[in-house]
């Protein structure tokens, strides 16, 4: 058997998340079935793994699969984009070691929230970022953000519901550019917690509307406190999935 | 009664196009529906018109439409936007002179043309561009589309089936912009032809792909030989259209 990842970026807005369910539409299940076209193998038999199972409205650039396949020489990148629909599109295929696991063996996640800072609506961007109409303090948001990056308990930004082995996790990086009426808040870590990225968005942009001071938002980080609200799913998109380079799928 | 001129901005994906049709969904439908909430006015007491008539698939920027109101203080820009679906929205709204037609009274339209230079598909721009996946030569296709300034008979790049009184257009401003993957190609005029846009396009790509001699377009501009195919609608763009200061619509 081989094992074949691939680099998969798509828009969520059509989609009721990645993780395949019964009768909603989904990444997983689209994925499943156009790699089943090819290598005539049931979802059972692929084993189809992925990096990070976005939520509903969630966008990736750089979401990474694997999955098992009989050995053959296939265009996968070609083959597959044939075959999947427009809000989904293979961006590279490789053939990984055994090991490779797209899930247990990232080594970091990379998202980026985007919000529209404009006081009209823009259709053209609707889908893929959350507008706020009010002015936002930059200055006072990108300090907060910045001050995430370490290791820290971020129970206060899980969602109830889902129950972590641990709440401790390391952000590798932390940083808000601004580039015209965009904001785009990117965060690195190893894994995050579930509603984590969307909770810290929601919660640093009532630093920005004045409701919230930022020692509020940093003893958050230590879980003292009562976070804001989560920030639509719209917004964020998975931009990047690193691994260690024995395992085959970095250049 | 008021003039009121809306600058308005949509993504045509889901529309049969601009003007108004007994069952599609349409542009001027829509506008229409929320217009006559805001005055209790009829589409026929309305009188809408429009800067262009946009094809289905085409997107707007700069659409400019105005319309017959009762004089009545009213926040165009907001309560529009409350009622418009999420595809249109209005960026600006202001009492016009009487005489102000945002169709006959225009002395400028640009569109832009959006192609995109990949190998693999873009889910996030699939509405919006027209992905080319060979390579293309830029500086031929640059030249050309530079030599369409000026005034000339451009009926070859008329759609049949229409029947304009002129085929003769003086083209203002003609441009072609790279920024990553992205190609931009603009293009200004008082006015257009049916589909004009679409087939220079789809006629200097040919140029782009080494099908076509930069003569052999340029001799078209003039009446001679066969264009290239129509390009298709989601990579066009109305951006802006202007209009005689005197009027009142500009700031």
């Amino acid at each position: 058997m081989s094992n074949i990842a691939l680099l998969v970026a798509y828009d969520g807005t059509r989609f009721a998340g990645f993780q395949r369910q019964v009768s909603d539409r989904t990444v997983q299940g689209e994925l499943e079935t156009a790699i089943g076209r090819i290598t005539c193998r049931s979802p059972e038999e692929l084993k189809l793994k992925a990096a990070g199972r976005t939520d509903a409205g969630v966008h990736a650039w750089g979401q990474v699969v694997n999955f098992d396949a009989p050995p053959r020489n296939v265009d996968w990148v070609k083959a597959l984009n044939s075959l999947l629909p427009g809000d989904i599109a293979v961006q590279k295929a490789k053939e990984v070691s055994p090991e490779f696991h797209s899930r247990y063996s990232a080594t970091g996640r990379s998202y980026r929230y985007q919000v529209l800072m404009r006081e009209t609506p823009d259709p053209f961007v609707r889908h893929t970022s959350y507008q706020v109409d009010r002015p936002l303090d930059i200055p006072a948001m990108r300090e907060a953000w910045r001050q995430l990056v370490g290791c820290y308990d971020f129970g206060a930004f899980c969602s109830t519901g889902s129950t972590p082995r641990s709440t401790i996790c390391t952000v590798t990086a932390a940083d808000l550019l601004v580039e015209g009426n965009a904001l785009y808040l990117d965060i690195s870590a190893k894994s995050f917690l579930y509603h984590m990225v969307r909770r810290l968005v929601g919660t640093v942009l009532e630093i920005g509307t004045g409701m919230r001071s930022p020692e509020s938002f940093l003893a958050l980080r230590d879980g003292e406190g009562k976070t804001g609200p989560t920030a639509p799913s719209e917004g964020l998109t998975l931009m990047d999935v690193t691994y260690p380079s024995h395992l085959g799928w970095n250049e």
